[in-house]
């Protein structure tokens, strides 16, 4: 018999995992404010009630690490004992505590990242990136198995700390620039070079995640102030770069 | 008989051109600091004096823009009638207005932008584009359907002051951005996204590019302080945004 996997919050990317994981697995579904019923019709994933997706065999978090803590104080007395509980935050620290302090010690936990999203993994997700930290029992092996065979992923064993020294720069910064660029609200162009149509394509892939994942990558990880400081300061010194006079061919 | 052309100035750009114009031209090459000697060896190009060069039928100015003026004052006494002078500055008011002040009569002039160079055209430029302002002459046409038949190059026929509006953004922040990043001197990173790798791939792309030419595009171009203006405000915009508390869903 397949695994029962019970999804808590069905957001853009918990949509986005469905045909990846329906493969493999009996999925419940539950989302606090989304009606789940067009997507069951489409999908076959099961609308249930919190309670009963918490009692799964496998239960995945899948909402903004702003309501990890409130989520797992919910869910906890309805979690089986040897079940496995798994977020897919874009930050590792603050999920991976609020799991560890708020569900029963029953449960084994493994935090996770898929390093891509609806947009980045429009083509498929062979091959791309998912980050895995081993918090609390030994399932990690099954997790990573099943990720790199059945889902032919490439993972990375990481801590939750080393995960978000390099976020900080891999999604904080991009998701910063990108932001900005989007911002400047720029006009139409088309006298595009190459490196533009790259800088947009890296806009693009951003441009319409939520405020609440952009919110948790830049404010929920303790590194990412460092990086931003770290932007700005650079910032600075290339301006201050430019306004200096130039090397001696320059002609004045 | 192939056109002569005379190359004035055979930086990375320069060189980059010549397997893509000597099947077509016999070319006389003068640079004033490099060594010319070990390129014609490689290419069927003939490093000659600065008068030689300035004697053909077509006469390319692929110097700094800080350049221009300079040049053109000393080429002028050896343009023959009836020849046409191109230049490929990155930017085209300031080097069109050199050109058009410093350059005799009777020759005709073209401004051109390749909008690409030797890394984003590395594998080859079929397809990429080239902006081309009419300066003085009726040459255009012929420059015109050369670069998009022979080169099968996508041609932009604009105004100076036009491109320079775009490239501001174009060029200007992407540079820009390039730049701030190689300056933050980021550690090595392996937990990377696809939105990274492409921020990285944009980075590539700039990173060997002269401190001159991005002098050019930051300080050469009336239009760019005010890209940089915008692009400083909205991330200030961004930065107040994040201290903000975030929508009802976010705990804090």
């Amino acid at each position: 018999m397949r695994a029962s996997v019970g999804l808590i919050g069905v957001g853009a990317f918990g949509e986005f995992m469905l045909p990846y994981l329906l493969p493999h697995c009996r999925i419940g579904a539950y989302d606090p404010v989304r009606d789940l019923e067009p997507l069951s019709e489409r999908w076959a994933v099961v609308p249930e009630s919190l309670e009963e997706v918490a009692a799964k065999d496998i239960v995945i978090l899948a909402m903004p690490v702003q309501r990890m803590a409130d989520v797992c104080r919910q869910i906890s007395p309805y979690l089986k004992p040897g079940a496995v509980v798994l977020d897919v935050c874009s930050v590792k620290e603050e999920p991976i505590t609020a799991m560890l302090e708020n569900l029963p010690d029953h449960v084994d936990i493994v935090g996770t990242h898929p390093l891509f999203g609806p947009q980045t993994g429009a083509n498929g997700i062979t091959g791309l990136r998912i980050a895995l930290c081993n918090v609390r029992g030994d399932r990690l092996d099954c997790v990573e198995a099943f990720l790199s065979k059945e889902l032919r992923l490439k993972t990375i064993i990481t801590t939750a700390e080393e995960h978000d020294r390099q976020l900080a720069y891999v999604q904080g910064l991009t998701h910063l620039m990108s932001k900005i660029v989007v911002e400047m609200d720029m006009p139409v162009l088309d006298h595009t070079t190459e490196t533009f149509d790259i800088m947009m394509k890296m806009v693009e892939s951003v441009r319409y995640d939520s405020e609440e994942l952009f919110r948790a990558i830049e404010n929920r990880n303790r590194f990412v102030g460092e990086t931003r400081e770290k932007f700005f300061d650079a910032a600075r010194t290339i301006e201050e770069r430019l306004a200096r006079p130039g090397p001696k061919t320059d002609s004045d």
